[in-house]
């Protein structure tokens, strides 16, 4: 296999994009991506859309075509992958096995979800065909639900309090004040979580990412020709891929998810790293129980300590290991299929040193942690700048 | 990249299984393809689950994931891809793409549709969205309407009559009788054709595939290890994949798809061989016209001579170069995610000489052709029987 780099990144503002289409999205990302990589279109070999549920958020399916077209890249392979909210990383990492295979030179990874053009009832619904139909949503169970069981669970099993759940809220809106494409330039404080509107408890309002359009973009390269194109290419190391039951009762712990646990090992082996390794990440922060869940599959802190290291503020940017600096799902928005690749965008820009006021200085090796569903599907991609 | 060889594949009955869940199909393909290739399941390492549409028939995204669990394969990954009715071949490509990295070894690529739980109505509009939902389907085009588009014109460029697509029906319903999947059973003659009720003319409803349900695999592996399987392997040595505007009338020609074109080019390269070394081919026969046209754009006979060769018997068993000897989309159904991958089953069954009475005397090479929507994606594999 040869190795593989980013040579660009593009991405849109994410929010409430009601003025701007889905095909007009991924065409300003990709254009971004571009310009960023200082790539002729024309050179670009293949492309992979991560795109959750167009079918049902604007009637459209065969969207890997569609874009390749807008965005006058046809005749090139342009293939769509989903894997729910996973859909994103899922998108890199078929991107970097193209690559890795030597099939194609330049591959474009690109995520876009296009949310906020439906009732919020729709959208809702839409998501909910990310669970197991069958066994949880005929039954009545939400998202929100779904990882309230797990927080619930958290909190009997570890002592996890939902003051420490409110302060990954509060680090994420605080990093994405510092991103300009961020959904929410916002702050909020711990007692603003906890007396935000409940949705299902223990989660409230603010404990909970948003509905979101938006669109982001990388382009890949074998690393053996990426420094023509870039004087900091960022080299994607590891990639790994785990599935699980869809359905939540299917799992042995309700409080850990496998899917992570086995795509960050498989990660890390193929990076020759390990969790200490790592300087910043980006993780699957959909509710904030989330985000201490992952850190702890992750390996960055023990099972049980996400709230305490998040308190003592271990995660915060200067602190032992920056987690979404972004803004995570929660600030910068969650437009479900375009997450992914919006994560490993800042990974780059941080490891590039381009990340501006949420720079974490010295940033070497990052990670990004992708998520769909509850945990059915997970990817983890290591991410290390080249020297 | 490594030679990819096909070690096992399965398929079930195709044709209305209202007993039969989405879930539980999928189980009866892959059961079958793991006895066909004699491995044991837990030595799996990846799944490709091509599925056009689940969010809209039965209401489930995230089906890569949910296959793995229900087959017993978590926690190996397990990615959806999605290009219309090109779903199927997409899940090959990308299956193949894997083991030619090394990356992984033991892939299946599986496909799958559950499409007769819904009314007509409702499945109509969801293949409508593998149309450009802004430029052609809220005006009112249909996928009928559409390639009825391409028919007149066809016959106009090229004489090409109503009868001579009419004899693409009577071909393939023949060939369906020898296909224990097939979903009819049933010959119809030119007259039938005929005389079937318009659906938009000049196609009548035998000019016309039908909704199906059915799931299908293949299982492949490293072409170095494919004898340990099987006596038979049959290697995989050409894969190409082209796009094109989704929408019809951005296109210079109404009567070649040029995704076919182009994908046939590269899969042609990749494999060393031209048409003329093609000994049978499954092509992608949505609509009587689309076999015509498949024909041509595959190089199979010149451009505006595929009526003329159909009349002529020279894509029947038996005659120069036949074309769908399962019964293609037309006689076996077309569940739309998995009929790229049943068009594998099928050359695999042929190329091993495992047909009966549909079988083609000494076939060594074969091509699989599947579209997505009216052409906006095709991707063809050339198939060899290992020596």
């Amino acid at each position: 296999m040869r190795d593989v780099a980013v040579i660009g990144v593009g991405i849109t503002k994410f929010g409430e994009l009601w003025d701007v289409s889905f095909r007009e999205m991924i065409i300003e990302a990709g254009a971004r991506a571009i310009e960023d990589a200082k790539i002729d279109g024309k050179q670009l070999d293949a492309m992979y859309v991560g795109n959750m549920s167009s079918g049902q958020f604007i009637r459209q399916e065969h969207t890997g075509a569609l874009i390749a077209d807008h965005a006058g890249l046809v005749p090139i392979p342009s293939t769509r992958v989903e894997g729910a909210c996973a859909s994103g990383g899922l998108a890199l990492r078929q991107a970097v096995i193209t690559v890795a295979s030597g099939i194609h030179d330049f591959v474009v990874a690109a995520g876009i979800e296009k949310m906020t053009d439906v009732l919020s009832g729709v959208a809702m619904g839409a998501l909910a065909t990310a669970a197991d139909q069958e066994w949880e949503v005929y039954v009545g169970a939400t998202f929100p639900g779904l990882y309230a069981l797990m927080a619930r669970r958290h909190m009997y099993e570890f002592g996890t309090t939902e003051e420490q759940m409110a302060m990954v809220a509060v680090k994420n809106h605080q990093n994405a004040c510092f991103n300009p494409c961020a959904q929410y330039h916002m702050k909020v404080t711990v007692d603003a979580v906890l007396n935000s509107p409940p949705v299902t408890l223990p989660l409230k309002l603010l404990d909970c990412s948003p509905i979101t359009d938006g669109a982001a973009c990388v382009i890949l390269a074998p690393a053996e020709k990426a420094r023509k194109f870039n004087d900091t290419p960022i080299l994607i190391t590891g990639t790994g891929q785990a599935s699980d039951s869809i359905s939540l009762h299917s799992r042995p712990s309700l409080t850990s998810l496998r899917a992570t646990t086995e795509a960050a090992k498989a990660a890390y082996k193929m990076a020759g790293v390990g969790p200490d390794d790592i300087d910043l990440a980006e993780v699957h922060d959909c509710f904030t129980i989330a985000e201490l869940m992952a850190i702890e599959d992750l390996g960055f802190c023990k099972k049980g300590e996400g709230g305490k290291v998040t308190q003592e503020g271990e995660t915060a940017i200067g602190g032992r290991i920056p987690i979404n600096t972004s803004g995570g799902l929660k600030g910068k928005g969650h437009p479900v299929g375009a997450t992914g690749i919006a994560q490993a965008v800042e990974i780059v820009q941080q490891l590039r040193g381009e990340a501006g006021k949420r720079q974490v200085d010295g940033a070497e090796i990052g990670l990004a942690h992708n998520v769909g569903g509850s945990g059915g599907t997970a990817v983890v991609h290591v991410f290390k700048r080249g020297d």
